[in-house]
């Protein structure tokens, strides 16, 4: 298939995402979720398997890997988008693939449609190596709220 | 269309998850989610949509909602299955429906097909009345490890 | 949760679409799909499981099922929306419940959001009573080609 | 990520499969689909736009994409699975990512996991080249009826 172009990627918006990733907080600071990779249409996302992230059946919660696929599905488009416009998920769907009981989760998205009001991405999460959950959704991209949309 | 039945239903079961959930810690307890209902085929869980887990565009973290509506996927089966057994979401799928900003998130599931090895659960989650988020998805029911599958 | 309300339903418009629908070409022809009832946010459309829909496994197509299911996702919008605009799914999410042998099948729509530019849809399928098939899209409202976006 | 193999792949039952598809019946045959490529782990199908198939509104019906995508997961396991299995199609999403108004549609499938029991699969759609469509659902994979399931 044609590969996508990302003609408004902003290599200064992406350092500057990567840096502030840092001092995240809310869920991602939960999570440990580190930023680790942004590239025109790409994302890499990093989170160890802590014991408090696993369930008492002995796998990591699933709202964990949710909750990160959501994160990945969304930061990818920051640096796509114009300043000040922001990207919110409008749906998604997931299928895991395989338990996860420790080591890393790496979180890779790629965007493969990207229009002016919404972008479709996809996302593949592995676990030391291993495909562990594959997903796919649409964001919304909206202007900065009081600005004229012209 | 025909009401599924559940037979299986295990009240004592069912109050035991209640009374369990007050201790869980993880993903759940970081939400802060409660399980205040747990009745045959249906859940439901609260959890407040405290300052933390609104992102700084001013709306809860669509991971927050994922995680929360996968807990709310599986839990409600447990009374619905054999002792010992356990239910593990292979796959699902929201749609966000309206952005959240403060009040409470109520997540309520219900059970529309149940198999010996699988069940699809729908979840709707509301805030302070208003529907924020559907979403659908498959369980995976095994038993437990080490128990032969007679 | 509270009730969506359609303020903007417009019985001719419903009147009209189940009309034209008996001249309906394409796919819903093929499929034999009849429209039988569009109320405010719900309709109903039937099929019967023609031995040609079947495949030598002895279960319906897993692609008449799907293929109902988008054309049921998009048609209850028409009365909602307002003249000469136009309605497309643009995702969706389907769960196959049980093996469709023969019968009928009634796929039955639900509007359970509805914007100025896009709406989310929640479709079942029964077959002869039995809940045979649950998803969830989202469909985006354009305004006619040629026509200014005032 | 590791990359899955295909050892149980069957290159007689791919030729098989390729050979019989081309007297399919039912939905494959109306939409005129043929399969082009069957091998271990991937599937090519291709099929016409013909007019029929577009909606008054001027782009390919839903339905027909969903229908081609749904035969599209299901086909590609056929030479991985045992002599005489079957696999259905138990769930699956798809974004429509460009409306299709002519020319030819080709479907690629990937599977992404296989176990005994089930397998997930990804497929894409493209229209002479642009992407039209994204998918991922997830198969169940039975024995044939009456065989003891040792």
């Amino acid at each position: 298939m044609e590969q996508q172009q990302f003609d408004t990627f902003d290599q200064r918006t992406a350092d500057a995402m990567i840096a502030a990733h840092e001092n995240i907080t809310g869920l991602p600071a939960y999570l440990g979720a580190r930023l680790v990779e942004l590239t025109p249409g790409r994302l890499k996302l990093v989170m160890e398997v802590r014991e408090e992230l696993v369930t008492p059946v002995g796998a990591v919660h699933g709202g964990v890997m949710a909750g990160l696929v959501d994160h990945a599905l969304g930061v990818v488009l920051y640096p796509l988008m114009k300043p000040a416009q922001w990207a919110a998920t409008t749906e998604f769907k997931l299928n895991y693939l395989a338990a996860v009981k420790k080591g890393e989760l790496v979180a890779e998205s790629r965007v493969v449609s990207l229009g002016r009001r919404s972008a479709v991405v996809r996302c593949e999460v592995t676990n030391d190596g291993r495909l562990a959950c594959v997903a796919q959704g649409t964001l919304l991209i909206s202007d900065p709220p009081g600005k004229p949309k012209a």
